[in-house]
């Protein structure tokens, strides 16, 4: 072949220094997961299509990539079918499997086959690549990773108060100010039941979604196509851009909605979940947001979405309260919540703020040099014991100038590089170098562990 | 549809106990790589096919999971073909992706595409899924990890030393006792040569590599097939069963087969080896053994495999020296090694030593249990101060009794519970229980972080 070898279109290589930003963002979030009890779960890249399939929407279930049947797959084929030759009636009798879309629909596929192993609240966190055959665009990938952290079975309110905490302290952790918008369904279902457009809910919030980055008047035509008037659509505006509430004015909300049940539902559960936070810090990030309405279907309860303060960009995490995800596997009413790290986002976040500035390039200490055969074995030996000693060292492998040596030292960011000449190796004095203030000065073999732990 | 969902056969849930088994083993081998200044590298699981195809042998293209193109995938397919009806015909015109089969050909790959940003040599570590359509069976899945280090640009023989010296690192850390059996390729030519086979010795070696398993009288008619003697394969059957050698009694391998200079080649490499492995107590786990032949290719120098000496199981690690991995994808000329973990035969041999025993169940020091709504507030703000002080805290979100928040507890392996009532509340003594010990008592709110620091 000896061609030039290229990477599937939105696909992307991980080299090293962006694998330590990112491991750095995810260990991250990890830890604030490990804090609250969330344990690890992992699922397979590939499930079943009829698993895929009908969960995404009619949009979604053209995005889902799908595996060509193993051996002679044509072999199954009717030749009536065949025959057609329409993608659409072939696609099913030649692939069983697709590839994971989210992580939503493995975690539900997953408690309703173990239900009975499981021990509800059932808390777990996932951290695992998806993979969608959408347009790749700037910021678009066909495989990109998703980390979510669910609370599957409580519909305690602490849990939303939970999820909201931890986002805080991730963004904390990350040096990210955030804001926090919270919503609850239940509020824009009464909305739609004061316009009288119930039927068309999911419709409605689909278009509420748009606002964050359409203007109200270029949507103005879809919100009459959807059945409001020119006064409702005014009404609407006003409602939805309240802004800001506090624990108090959220009574209002109801009032204001004339004391539809739904909204009366929606506000209850907003006063219970900022009365879990009322105490901590994360309080004055919290913002009522009645124009926040998320995208997918399943959400019943409170939503959830997060924007970075400082850089202008989407939500960088996001998520909400669902009453009924396992119920399509046979295992109803069961609720749950759950938020999604947009690990992405925040790494270009992260990026333009320079929050990567001080993360180590790597974690090794030293790196030996030598002039010689005999400093290469020696070298390799002081390593060795340095190693022992639970530092992280390099000893150069090749027969290269000492430059050459350097110049791989620099490029890597080992701070220090150990030279042993014959010199060196008769008097147990070893130079060293470091290679960021250019300092140099000889230390002695054996107080060189001490030097290293200490000078890093 | 409501229907019982299952798995794709072959592939697996790794639930929460599993999971932190299989993070315990990764986590230890990764804090090895880092020691010896291995960098991370993540590539896509998909690739082109063109990338995949031809590297893994006609069985191996056989095995490669395909991805259906997007969209109306059959229009591209022109009548005729179409109308052959056979798979092979029109698997390329239907599919141009494929999934990552091993971590080698996409390192390859992305050192090809690299090679102006690349720092040689270049140690890269890489912990990724692979996917082979395979029959699955006992310990056989189709979906499966690699952990894979590999130092590409170098030709030193110390990189062969490092490798060795990390598995032994790898495995002590873990608590599994080793044997590690090396060879060179190189050797295995020379035996080729004397017994004029050398044109057959890609089937030499794969006969060679089914000793491990199969009996050689078994095997005998095999290597009459392949042209040797029922003399030769008497002297084979000695020479492969020389067993253990050590540093002095290499010297003896060359002239035993004629001074042929391949294996002079071979056994100058493998004393190199040595040499730098003297000192280190893993000398006295090498065993040269020219039995060893590995299955793949690719390697060109000296082939590695680990055993565990406790447990009747295949290697759990090997490895090898390759000369011309980027060769393929234009860039010849690159001689570099690598070692890969096994982490299912890894993760097995753990359980069947209970080297998982003293593995904590879960990172939670306490869980807070309530009585009512009044002692669960208290118990969210209490749990919110103690992980601001670093602790992992769950609290029971749900109103329920407290036999079943106990439960939770208990099946989830928290050591405390923190129990508060009315009279707790009251008088800031809380009761506690540890779960293990079941010793119970009562504890100042103010001293609790401490307590729960020092007594876990």
């Amino acid at each position: 072949m000896n061609k030039k070898p290229s990477l599937v279109k939105g696909t992307r290589d991980f080299g090293p220094a962006v694998m330590l930003r990112r491991k750095y963002i995810l260990n991250s979030i990890e830890s604030v997961f490990k804090k609250y009890g969330f344990m690890p779960l992992e699922t397979p890249a590939m499930e079943q299509l009829e698993t895929l399939t009908g969960k995404y929407g009619e949009e979604g279930d053209k995005l889902l990539f799908k595996i060509l049947n193993s051996g002679d797959f044509v072999s199954n084929v009717t030749d009536d079918i065949w025959n057609s030759k329409i993608s659409q009636k072939i696609v099913s009798q030649i692939s069983e499997k697709g590839l994971r879309y989210d992580l939503t629909v493995p975690l539900a596929r997953y408690v309703a086959m173990n239900r009975n192993e499981i021990s509800f609240p059932f808390k777990r966190y996932q951290v695992q690549p998806v993979w969608r055959a959408d347009k790749p665009q700037r910021g678009r990938y066909r495989e990109f990773w998703q980390c979510d952290a669910d609370i599957i079975g409580s519909d305690s309110m602490m849990n939303e108060a939970d999820v909201l905490t931890i986002a805080s302290e991730v963004f904390n952790l990350l040096g990210i100010n955030i804001r926090i918008h919270l919503n609850n369904r239940k509020i824009l279902e009464a909305i739609a039941q004061k316009f009288k457009i119930e039927n068309n809910f999911q419709n409605f919030v689909i278009l509420i979604d748009k606002l964050d980055k359409v203007d109200f008047e270029i949507l103005k035509s879809e919100f009459i196509e959807l059945g409001l008037s020119e006064t409702q659509i005014e009404e609407l505006k006003v409602l939805l851009q309240k802004g800001k509430f506090n624990l108090d004015s959220i009574s209002n909300i109801g009032s204001e909605l004339e004391n539809i049940q739904a909204a009366e539902a929606g506000c209850k559960e907003l006063r219970e979940v900022l009365s879990f936070c009322e105490s901590s810090e994360i309080f004055n990030s919290i913002y009522i947001d009645l124009s926040l309405a998320r995208g997918l279907d399943y959400y019943t309860g409170c939503i959830i979405e997060i924007k970075a303060i400082d850089v202008k960009m989407g939500s960088i995490s996001g998520g909400g309260r669902y009453d009924n995800l396992t119920g399509v596997f046979g295992l109803p009413d069961v609720s749950g919540i759950g938020i999604s790290f947009g690990i992405d986002r925040i790494y270009d976040v992260m990026s333009e703020l320079n929050l990567f500035e001080n993360l180590a390039q790597t974690e090794v200490k030293a790196m030996f040099c030598h002039l010689d055969e005999k400093g290469r074995l020696f070298n390799y030996s002081l390593g060795s014991e340095l190693r022992r000693e639970g530092l992280a060292i390099e000893v150069y492998p090749d027969m290269k100038k000492l430059a050459k040596q350097f110049e791989y030292a620099e490029k890597k960011g080992i701070p220090y590089v150990i030279i042993t000449g014959e010199e060196e190796l008769l008097t147990g004095q070893l130079s060293f170098k470091n290679l960021v203030t250019k300092a140099q000065g000889k230390i002695d073999k054996q107080q060189l562990a001490d030097f290293l732990k200490s000078n890093s």
